[in-house]
């Protein structure tokens, strides 16, 4: 039985050195790139063995994302402490650094395909939006949201990914302004809905009333007035 | 040879008339729910035949979505006249006209999965991504955009999507209000980005000159800054 027991450890070791053995080669080329001679080479195993593990190519692929879509997810978590804007610029900063290092295989996930696009990698991307939409709410201290606040976070959520995919495509804009930019974009949405409604007008009051005066959303709103604001002749 | 001619439009009026049926039923349902029985059923001919135009069911979806993918780029097209507000408003009423024709198909495209996510189903919605963005290029006035822009462009353009999807999936805000906000998204991301950016500052300095000043983006201003102003005690 103890035999039975160190033989099955075993077998889970090797299945998580060859997950870690994938994800890295998946990170860093589009998945139709890369061969299952190549992550058993990596691997220092055979090719046969690769396939004791795991049935095919998709199946690694699939657990090699489901792990990066947990490392992400984590990332996400912050402390409820101190401004909201720095701490969802803290996260943004993550959220760039997971990116940074998944570049190639981020961007062949995102942009779909046939060698990607399995009913459980679009479930895992869901879990990962998932993850993200319901920090969001914690932070902001929400229970309940109303329709305008889910299509708020959800709707930013995508921008946040678009202008992820953008920036990898080039890297033409550096990633920390990309960062601080995102946090003002969720300001500049939220508020834009606030505008034209009570309940998201509340909302916004209360998540935002421990904001600093001095912080990056009283700094957007000054400059956002004076660019408003005509030139002197 | 006039016989030839006749027969080959036959062929071509032929294969039309089953990419509109086709277009029906996979915009009312996603595509693994429709059957090529189904589809030679609506166009009132034999299975057979409908093999005899189109190997198979995917080379028929993606033919019915290249006719949606054309319809929709078309819909972008609008006169460089009047308010560029009111344009994309404009705009974004036909935008939104298009996804509640085609709505459970639209969600099943963007949503991806094994059932449309080939090779030719990602060029075409990125071919429509691409007509959108030409489009909102030339209404700017701008020929050669800045990374600043182009990003600020082809995010919101995803913004606009997602907005979208998330409207389809229970429709609980009345999508007047969403085309609404969407243009104001537009303008609020710009200004976020034009905010830290002189470049940014002056393309839209540029491009707002003539909207009128009791436009829906004073109207948008007027109401952030009373949002920002603490209610009276």
């Amino acid at each position: 039985m103890t035999t039975g027991v160190r033989r099955r450890m075993g077998v889970e070791e090797r299945r998580q050195q060859l997950i870690g053995v994938a994800l890295d080669l998946f990170s860093r080329r589009s998945p139709e790139e890369v061969s299952i001679d190549e992550i058993a080479s990596a691997a220092g195993i055979s090719r046969p063995l690769v396939y004791h593990y795991f049935p095919g190519k998709l199946s690694l692929y699939e657990a090699a994302l489901k792990r990066a879509s947990d490392d992400l997810a984590g990332r996400f978590v912050e402390p409820r402490e101190g401004p909201l804007g720095a701490r969802l610029l803290r996260v943004m900063r993550r959220f760039f650094d997971f990116v940074d290092d998944h570049g190639p295989g981020f961007s062949a996930l995102m942009r779909g395909g046939p060698a990607v696009g399995s009913s459980t990698t679009n479930a895992l991307i869901d879990s990962v939006r998932q993850a993200a939409y319901v920090q969001i709410l914690a932070h902001l201290g929400v229970e309940k949201p109303p329709a305008r606040l889910e299509l708020v976070i959800r709707s930013w959520i995508s921008l946040a990914e678009s202008t992820a995919l953008i920036w990898l495509d080039g890297r033409r804009i550096p990633r920390g302004e990309l960062e601080a930019q995102l946090v003002r974009d969720f300001a500049a949405l939220a508020a834009v809905s606030a505008a034209y409604d009570a309940e998201m007008a509340d909302v916004l009051r209360r998540a935002f009333e421990n904001e600093p005066t001095e912080g990056p959303f009283t700094d957007l709103a000054v400059r956002l007035i004076s660019l408003a604001t005509p030139p002197a002749p």
